[in-house]
């Protein structure tokens, strides 16, 4: 089982032995190579960001890398299914990551394709690196993952990291966690149904700052709104303020897995819990590891 | 000459050696190197899949590869003209794969580079590389390529790959070739002219099934047609089903350059008869070696 | 200092030795590495030719590049700010070579980032390596860069080549610098202020033609006019035609940054003084080694 789809594919130690080898990594004590190896980039949904960081993690490798950013230039626009398309590109590649805008389609992909497959995205399902990434950041800053307080804080329904997150923390035994967002973007019931953990949806943030280990923030996005003014208002009560960090614990951190707009105040970013670039500093050396962990694993 | 333009460049044998050569790239016998070598992905019109097979093909031979896949971010929009854009890419690469929408267009370019240019479609008239992918998945299978018969069904007006393909088989003295399409689809009269092997214009393909070795299938294409009904009933008549290749013989093959909307039933992917998929694996390998043969060939 | 903002940031004696670097580079004699490095391609505005260069200087040096060719598919479209933006391409590269349609957009690049920014072109102000290339082709002409006359040629308002290179003759004392274009597309009063060598505005070229050694011609971009008719007619009196150059000095050069559209005749191509095609091969050179100094100097 080489392939990367629910972070929920994976064992705990699983996850920590990723973990310990991205640490040898940064150390530079593990030194991975995927010399000749070629990685497909396809992303059928554009994500410059996370395209980049999963190249600029094959090229540190050795690795080379293809692919295509959108689904326009590609023959899906001419009717081709899915199934043939993944076809193609395993012949063109050694490993595929895999960005597309419907729920499943990391999976499909997955079962047709005989090399292996990463989700990068499906849908508003699961994010299962970039998750790897948050908590990867959480163990780094307090050592371990058990007995944390976690606060998810903005679009719950809609950010698939947040699911893949939730998903995730039912692994590490959360103290508690909340679940703090607007009515129409509170975590759908599927996802709660999956839980282990303790958890309490609430909606004003001051309620449980002070307990807060975790903060986990989302971007609330204008396109999950069909109603513009809907958008703005959400969008102004749920802001991360000096005021709100001011109420944080002085040891808590507030994660973002980025693209940031206005949801976190600038003025944080040199707060010391402000610790989202060093979370998005660790998206490369991870996908790195995890990729030859992929493509040349046991 | 080191450009590859029109299929019919090539004499019989040097494209039996391409083939020889491929055999033993696939048996890891002959493994040929452009290092430090870059060649250059010139897509003027997109084509996401060929961009990506030659891209894989320069890659596995430890070429690196730069390029674009449309003409809009181009200085061809402000208004350059296209000797010029060659000479730019020139400076930039030591091999031009190139895709245009106009028919000559790589021969113009390569009377202007002093690189090789290699066609990668070029309007409605080749796409050699493609022919010599097709070609050899007919020497696979048979081990030869002489002496069988060929069906092309489908649009034979406006694939290029029929038409690369039908120039091709006058190196290869087939017994028969039948050309099975609908009546505004049918063969150009100047292709026509130039073969030197006994053909038949069929409409139905019922009739000739039984004999034939080779089933051509290309997609029918919408955006030939002016006029959306036309192209809707011309479709349903032209598909290749189940019954189809019940009536086909057991040792026939069905090669397909994809990407296959609806034109080729999927149920039939599993069929022996089949051998689309395992055509698209040739097509990096061989690629590889002709891409060697022109930037490094004696 | 690492960034390459501004032509001026640069001392003559720095200009100077990345020319002789260039030289050996291209007898074979300076064979610089940048091996396991990544050179991010930021292109916020498109620039196939100018991107196309830099990623061909990178992979000679065996560099990798990755990047992105628009803002289009950039989180900046989701209403991310370009520091953020910034700081995500440092976790991705050893380098951000930066187009932008801004003013200042580079030297803001450089402020946020702690890799070496390369500025490609930003809004109207500056292109600093097209500037080097410029000189370098002047350079390897006549051998020094002093005392020569120059005519510039065409739009002197918003091109930012003219504006960078109107500043790097500051340190290179021109005999006289001509400046010939017409009323509305006159050199900005802040960039003349700047200048310590004669010049003189001009708006026929037949007036000074005799006397130019380096004749810089620009394109007059249509997307610089409101109004289409007065684009059509200034285009029209604002060409090099081969009247024009039987005017010229016999070792007189032309040079242009490319694209050319009609502001130079064809026909001109193949007369001794046209050297925009010899100035268009020394790009990538000249890059390379810059890239080379920029992210490996002492």
């Amino acid at each position: 089982m080489r392939d990367v789809i629910s972070i929920l594919d994976f064992s705990k130690n699983y996850i920590l032995d990723i973990f310990e080898h991205t640490d040898e990594f940064l150390e530079g004590k593990f030194r991975p190579r995927l010399d000749n190896k070629i990685i497909a980039m396809a992303f059928f949904e554009p994500s410059t960001r996370t395209a980049l960081s999963f190249s600029s993690a094959a090229l540190a490798l050795g690795a080379k890398v293809l692919g295509f950013s959108s689904e326009e230039s590609l023959s899906v626009s001419k009717g081709e299914n899915l199934a043939d398309t993944i076809r193609m590109l395993e012949n063109y590649s050694d490993c595929i990551v895999m960005r597309h805008k419907f729920d499943g389609a990391a999976k499909f992909a997955a079962e047709i394709a005989s090399k292996p497959v990463i989700n990068a995205g499906d849908g508003k399902r699961e994010h299962p690196t970039q998750t790897m990434i948050d908590i990867y950041t959480v163990y780094k800053t307090f050592g371990s993952i058990e007995g944390l307080t976690f606060g998810f804080f903005g679009d719950l329904r809609y950010a698939r990291t947040v699911n893949s997150m939730l998903k995730a923390l039912t692994l590490f035994n959360p103290k508690m966690v909340y679940l703090i967002s607007p009515q129409p973007l509170r975590v759908r019931s599927e996802i709660l149904e999956g839980l282990n953990y303790p958890y309490r949806e609430v909606s004003d943030i001051r309620e449980v700052i002070g307990e807060i280990d975790v903060l986990y923030v989302t971007r609330i996005q204008r396109e999950r709104f069909l109603d513009e003014d809907e958008y703005e208002k959400v969008k102004e009560s749920y802001k991360v303020d000096v005021k709100t960090v001011e109420g944080m614990r002085k040891d808590a951190i507030i994660l973002h897995p980025l693209p940031r707009v206005s949801e976190i105040d600038r003025r944080i970013d040199s707060m010391p819990q402000a610790k989202y670039f060093l979370q998005a500093s660790y998206a490369t050396p991870l996908r790195s590891v995890l990729l030859h962990e992929v493509v040349e694993g046991d």
